[in-house]
């Protein structure tokens, strides 16, 4: 096994820059993970771990298939670079961002579309939240936090091993669904119905927006209905991850 | 108006402690608010509002009704001792904690229990979401993040004053709540049935759990029927908060 003991290896200036920036993290199309639940999932996912990093003294759990993957021991010292939280579990992998071909798009039919959401940890929430409610795939237009950020990597759980998370362009995305058939929901205040008159579907994409100014206009209007969740008490809004799962849940139901 | 310029003055070091400590919040039955929104909601709910607390230099809205309230200017290294985030807007309210009396109880049919929830974030979006979906009280058990930290209240956005927020025994609750006939409803995994089954209810009280460990099998016992949301995907859990939202707009339709 490799071990890296300086902090000023070049390894490990890379994977400090994957945690840090989201700039690298695009040029680089890679990011890291951290935890035993989130490297194991990813190891599970094929074509996935570039490195799997592990700080001296940890016990790696037996079962786990290292074959096909660049197993690397670090120092306490260097492992600190890495560390964003107070509970490290000083296990790593440094993954690559996947991609998704034309043919295995075809078949998603139920999608999450957002609409500049910022908060880090909403963006994992929603993600993990349409992985439970069965989304085939999760759009992040512009403006929205990256998916790739550590924090958003934690609140999903492991989710973006489970579904496609992508960065995209909304507005080509919306083209290419209503191409397909599939039908478009926005959420608003404006000229919307209650969520709750919209019966479960089969195929559908949902476009939730912005904490504090919703989804664009420019979207809505590409959208074959737009609803929202009543508010019954004095509350003025709901947190947009909650919406989210609410209005998954509703529409998703099987 | 009063002006306090030391950080050494015995109301800044009591309003420091409201803000650090939930010990001394449950002592003196206190808290602190803080930002233009959180205020605000405070001054319009009567009875409230110890002092209102205003940074140097910061211009107070016109149209607030401050006539009630003890008026306090501090110098910015005063405030500084109050200051949890990094977008402070440097205004502050020092709160009473309400109580309510068995005569206001009587009236309330839809109640959010919480069973050792510990995220303060989970807890404010749990808050939040409960006002907005009409929920009357919600009811937060041993071992749940105290509802006055100050990351609560701000992920709450003011619902702490638009319903009921209580720290209570479960057990006594939940004896109270069967003799007046409410339905109790219960979250967990073995011999539940789809929520999706359950109808909207004129009154309940919906039972949710530890982030790991959900809701104690005590509690679960005492439930007239237990349900849960389906995972359609690869996710092993929703959060807590989500789940919540799922559910009372589930139950609570209108």
């Amino acid at each position: 096994m490799k071990r890296i003991e300086s902090t000023q290896n070049g390894l490990v200036k890379h994977w400090k820059k994957l945690v840090l920036s989201k700039k690298d993290r695009d040029k680089a199309e890679e990011f890291i993970v951290e935890g035993f639940h989130l490297v194991e999932e990813a190891l599970n996912t094929n074509g996935t771990v570039v490195h799997l990093m592990v700080t001296e003294g940890i016990e790696l759990p037996a079962n786990w298939n290292t074959e096909n993957v660049q197993l690397i021991e670090m120092t306490k010292a260097v492992a600190k670079e890495l560390i964003e939280t107070e509970q490290s579990q000083g296990v790593f992998a440094h993954c690559k961002q996947p991609h998704y071909s034309p043919e295995e798009v075809k078949h998603w039919k139920k999608y999450l579309l957002i609409d500049a959401v910022q908060d880090p940890g909403n963006i994992g929430t929603m993600i993990r939240t349409a992985d439970a409610a069965g989304i085939d795939a999760v759009i992040l237009g512009k403006g929205s936090a990256d998916p790739y950020n550590p924090k958003t990597v934690r609140s999903a759980q492991g989710s973006h091993f489970h579904i496609p998370v992508i960065k995209g362009d909304l507005n080509e995305w919306l083209a290419q669904l209503k191409q397909a058939g599939i039908h478009i929901i926005g959420t608003g205040l404006q000229q919307a119905s209650e969520h709750y008159a919209i019966e479960p579907m089969q195929a559908f994409a949902l476009i939730v927006g912005n904490e504090g100014s919703g989804v664009s206009e420019d979207y809505l209007r590409q959208a074959d209905e737009v609803v929202k969740i009543p508010l019954y008490g004095k509350a003025e809004s709901l947190n947009v991850a909650i919406a989210t799962g609410i209005l998954v849940y509703s529409f998703g139901r099987r």
